[in-house]
């Protein structure tokens, strides 16, 4: 690798004003603007590296201000100096010592971290002239390794047992590699099933779908009990039943309440009920996991850092690992997060949407297929059908499938018209 | 109540210079600069509610960001239209569509909401011109119970449950508060064992405090072995076999080497070893639980809201609840703490110490035993002996042991003259 030297962090707040359109709406949130803290690490190379942070539009601004502190851990190193110790990075970002009072490796400051690591990633693949997940596939085992901190999940996955996963992995990658690219990753549609849409609106993108090659579809619930039946009556009985439905309940309920809600819901089949209860409530979920089965539990998408997900698959709270790329501390919490699934033998499918999910979980859940669990059994990508216009190297999904990028890079850079145009308050979209 | 309505919140950026003397230097924070994000409630009447949320220096400007968004929920309202349905108003501030995603509750913005929760009960006090621990101890049950949210801890306690704790603590409260006011409630000083602190000064620091009448010592644990039993012995031989002691490891190692590193201290015979391992890890800390045993698991400070105190009560993980008056939404979430762990059958110990825990925390412990609990076995507050000049009514301390304020409200008021002293960047203890 040249040497490469970060000389400024540039961030940006970015929001689209998708709550107009009830866009992404669920009982919890019910009016998000997809927004992004967003950075770009300038060197003294032709080379930028992209990060984003996803929010929900109000609060932005501290996950910018979090940024914009974290950027003396950066600035003036050089990318090397960074991937060499990948461990010791990054700690340098979650244990500064008064910064992490207000977590530690949580909630604005966590994010934040998550941005500006993903985007190291995106600098160092470019760096390779790959896109990440390639980079991720041809890394020998020893160095991804090094970029995986055990600390806080030794008890549960030792350093030797992550090199036996990864070593393992080495059979069959090459023909897994034309498999993905002839194939596809399979995905699940979100778009269909939000909470704000109306029944016809529900039923009519439900016959899209079908007719676009889905056969996973997403429905929001946590309203009026019979309006949750009657709108996955709509959802069953347009797509069949042997195409699949995942529930949804955005941590509407508590523990018991989720308990009768989801029994209510049997006869909709549901793939999943995911995040029936409170985020945090690791014991709660494998409660409701207990008392509902055979449905299946899936939560993540608010699962704060590597420790939380280590209890619930300890104490098999569920059945569905569904990380997110941005919610921990990028990249190498992913990679530890998957290896920790692989280990109790739960499927990753990522949470996405939102404002460049899609676009940075394709490269994970490659990492997961070829590196990791080696399989796609059970395994879907979320998808969600807006805001990609925005980014440079959009996701490419066709007949329900995700077609993985050859941009070198983690496909996160945003177009500099948009990163404009949204830039809030100033931007010409909040101007009106 | 007179009608009073909040007419504006000021907030402030208060940091106080304590690393230049390695005050509160703890394995993991080395180099505390003890700090607030402040609130001001302003009224239509003489009357101002006060808050703070506990910071570490660096980040304090993420929660004085955090309070400003927060106020558009409290500006313009009359306090009764608060306090008549206080679950009401804080879901206003834990649900905010947007701004619930950066955490949900925890982090930068629970730790904001905590700050002017607690500004609310300070106002709320001094308008019955009472002091808080004196309104919550002369509160009728059912309102008490209109102030907690049980959204996502009814599966552990419900509103009947607590109703009945509460319903029964009538019965000798008189007592107790005649004892409380003649005896004090009693505390653990951590002044003497820091972690930057010299042999000869942890010495000293345990002769003085024995002399004082202190009777229970902490001491800061987690770096290398043999110092740590150094240190331990010097404090046992110091205090003798009678006195307690306290190791705090401030979350430095991982599940395993926590085990270890706490059989290696059993010649100290430790009252309890708090913050073994990271403070998410619930199931961690059950581990640790049962094989350090007889050792007393401590933890709490980070814990960052009821529902992580549910499961580390429902895991058997701890053996002390150490509730902290700003990481959760203030007094109503604490409440709910302090009656889940006596359910358990768990002591509440609170973490005290940096600016304003103490002079907060007597209050909540004094409603434990008036109201809930009805016992001083096995609980102690936290003590540090600094900082407390700043305040208009600092805590009374006298022989090992609280005695409670008298005067209105929740005792966090800051002197002006140190307000604008040590507001930062611009206040004169910063301009050197």
């Amino acid at each position: 690798m040249k040497q490469i030297k970060i000389t400024a962090l540039r961030v940006v707040d970015l929001r689209f004003p998708t709550s107009r359109d009830h866009i992404g709406s669920d009982a919890v949130n019910v009016d998000p603007d997809y927004s992004a803290a967003y950075c770009i690490l300038e060197t003294d190379s032709a080379l930028e590296g992209h990060g984003l942070t996803f929010t929900l539009g109000r609060g932005t601004d501290l996950c910018v201000a979090a940024l914009n502190y974290l950027g003396r851990f950066i600035v003036g190193r050089t990318l090397s100096s960074i991937t060499d110790d990948f461990v010791a990075f990054n700690r340098t970002l979650t244990d500064d010592s008064q910064f992490r009072w207000l977590g530690p490796e949580k909630g604005v400051i966590h994010l934040s971290t998550g941005a500006l690591i993903n985007a190291v990633w995106d600098l160092y693949a470019k760096s390779e002239g790959k896109p990440l997940w390639r980079l991720l596939a041809g890394m020998p085992a020893e160095k991804l390794l090094s970029a995986i901190d055990f600390r806080y999940i030794d008890d549960v996955l030792s350093r030797d047992e992550a090199l036996a996963i990864l070593t393992a992995s080495e059979e069959g990658k090459a023909q897994r590699i034309e498999s993905l690219l002839a194939n596809g990753y399979p995905a699940y549609t979100t778009s269909a099933g939000w909470f704000g849409f109306s029944d016809e609106k529900i039923k009519r993108l439900c016959e899209e779908g079908l007719a676009d090659g889905w056969t996973h579809f997403k429905l929001k619930v946590g309203g009026v009990p019979a309006d949750d039946l009657r709108r996955g009556r709509i959802v069953r009985q347009t797509i069949g039943p042997h195409n699949r439905i995942m529930v949804d309940a955005n941590q509407k309920w508590g523990v018991l309440e989720a308990i009768d809600r989801t029994n209510q819901l049997t006869e909709l089949n549901p793939w999943w009920m995911e995040e029936p209860t409170s985020p945090d409530d690791i014991l709660g979920h494998a409660r409701i996991r207990r008392e509902v089965a055979p449905t299946r539990i899936a939560t993540g998408e608010h699962c704060h850092n590597k420790v939380m997900f280590k209890q619930l698959l300890q104490a098999e709270a569920i059945d569905v690992c569904q990380i997110d790329s941005c919610r921990v501390a990028g990249v190498n919490e992913n990679l530890a997060i998957i290896l920790m699934a692989a280990k109790f033998g739960i499927p990753v499918c990522p949470h996405a949407g939102g404002v460049g999910l899609c676009e940075y979980v394709q490269h994970l859940s490659a990492f997961d297929y070829l590196r990791v669990s080696c399989s796609l059994e059970d395994r879907v990508i979320e998808y969600v059908d807006h805001l990609h216009e925005h980014f440079l190297t959009p996701v490419d999904i066709r007949r329900g499938r995700y077609f993985l990028p050859e941009t070198p890079g983690y496909s996160i850079e945003i177009r500099p018209e948009s990163l404009k145009k949204f830039a809030f308050p100033e931007g010409e979209a909040w101007k009106s």
